[in-house]
């Protein structure tokens, strides 16, 4: 098996992804890594390295495609990029299934509907974070958070059972909770798309679906799975974030403020304080797939250090293991 | 001035309810209370209470809309509830000039909208909670967060100026800035509602607009007024709220787990805790005001108190101080 890495996406490119994908190699056998970009720089970073040279491959790539691109022009004209390199590789190499990038998440997801091979059945794969609760060790994904702002109703049928499909084979869920994110826990609530939405994942038995959810339900640890068209998840998304952030930021202006009484409080709970942040910076852990493709793809976030980047490259690995593709292929064969 | 006040509605009703509306007028002049619902009942509540009577009104209405009742089924036919009394009652009375009930929000939005008259040139009223920040004592604006599920863009152009009015007036922001919630921060991102009310608001000059934002930035001050979508923004306004929950539970686990240390921790930080949960509790500070009619109407949590109820009724008494109405009117005035 291959993996394939965009060493020029992200803002810590190249160096701190070529650090993380030497970690990968060096933590997890079974599996060689193809880096793409400027192979010159590539070669150069590497050869004070040790690592096993048998596993990586490097394939040259002389441009980037950086946020400041319009997707769509750059994945249209800038063929020499590392990422528009990487999904000819994939195309090109069976051997290669899953791909991962720390570049723009417009270009990523712009990209891959563009240039990789859909799920028979799937009109439009689905951006798939998987975010902490607050139970211990429970962890509950969204799909989708902004690939498709203006989903149809279909779409959002097919993001339910992809998401499914990923809870029971990589988070171990058996017949996952799916919950519609909506204004309301009714099953009236929702805008016309919702409305839509609802009855279609009601009737679908393939999935165990338990109605709409409010956003407040999200972290709870209630759900396994969460369906919103693009443009409401990411904004759920990113309010969540948010939230976590500015409450680090009270905590922290308050011990600040506090005088040596809340700084020796601080200094008790800094181990509480540090798993939950730990927990809450669920970037850290890996990526965000983007489901339906034939290959999977793992968006890492923009600010991916060498951790994050080896961590995502061993959830690729294990979703290429536990062939996540093949088990929303094979449902999809189902209802062909 | 008379501020009418829904007896019957919430979850702490008749009670509560009285209990805040005796607290306001206790702690503030200038205007007198008319209670409406069940006479009877009401009565007997107060007969052992302390008391100005020359201030206090009882309107009679037999029976209550409840959160199982389907909202605009309820406003046509229970034309006896404490909410439709209410509403005929605003109608009918010029010197009352505010409403204050912590009933079912959809009923209040629904009566307020059938029963009540729009500031002339507003199409559709929106709901606008005040949010706190991580920026102590600043607070942020947010309309719509549910009244309009799917609003047409000069919907969203009227919010911007109403929560502009409402923050320049009662948060006394001067040209406060004007976000329009997004999935990106850049011009062209959004859904296509977003992308007809983006040029609306750019070329609008009684606006501040600084543009598209994202979730992420809702609490971080740097903002005064988000418009949303009712559907978008309640999915934020909730998705803030439960991830606040979630890092309070987290907290509160750890601690709990986490031996004498962490407990002396927590007894250190406990006013900043305390603190902290306060400013996000933005429930307990007053409720969100439905803007757009020609009597503030203010919407307090379900769950209120007496304290909510008494600063819900002390932030109507200063909004109609403070010629909110006018303002927005006096604008609308110049734009028709």
């Amino acid at each position: 098996m291959q993996i394939v890495l965009d060493v020029f996406g992200g803002d810590n490119a190249p160096n701190k992804i070529l650090d993380g994908g030497l970690q990968a190699v060096e933590a997890c056998g079974g599996f060689e890594l193809v880096l793409v970009g400027n192979k010159d720089i590539i070669e150069n970073y590497l050869s004070d390295k040790e690592y096993d040279a048998s596993r990586i491959i490097i394939v040259d790539a002389k441009t980037v495609i950086t946020n400041d691109d319009v997707p769509t022009e750059a994945i249209r004209k800038k063929k020499d990029s590392s990422l528009c390199v990487a999904f000819d590789y994939l195309n090109n190499h069976p051997e290669a299934k899953a791909f991962v990038s720390a570049g723009s998440t417009g270009a990523v997801l712009t990209g891959a509907v563009l240039l990789l091979r859909r799920i028979r059945g799937i009109n439009r794969p689905g951006l798939c974070p998987i975010l902490p609760t607050q139970i211990n060790g429970k962890n509950v994904l969204l799909i989708d958070c902004g690939a498709n702002v203006e989903p149809k109703p279909i779409n959002m049928e097919q993001f339910a059972i992809m998401g499914s499909a990923y809870a029971d084979t990589m988070l171990g869920v058996k017949n996952p909770r799916v919950g519609l994110l909506s204004n309301g826990t009714e099953d009236k609530k929702g805008n016309s798309l919702n409305k839509e939405v609802f009855p279609l994942l009601k009737k679908n038995e393939n999935i165990n679906f338990v109605g709409n959810i409010e956003a407040r339900e999200m972290l709870s640890g209630n759900i396994d799975v969460i369906v919103s068209d693009g443009f409401s998840g990411n904004v759920a998304l990113k309010a969540c974030e948010g939230t976590a952030l500015v409450m680090f930021n009270m905590i922290k202006n308050g011990i600040m403020s506090g005088g040596i009484r809340s700084k020796l409080g601080y200094l008790f709970l800094k181990p509480v304080f540090k798993q939950i942040k730990k927990e809450m910076d669920y970037n850290d852990n890996g990526g965000a797939v983007f489901l339906g493709l034939e290959k999977i793809v793992v968006k890492s976030h923009g600010s991916s250090k060498a951790k994050t980047i080896k961590n995502s490259i061993l959830q690729a690995k294990e979703a290429v293991d536990k062939h996540v593709v093949e088990k929303i292929a094979g449902y999809m064969q189902n209802v062909l």
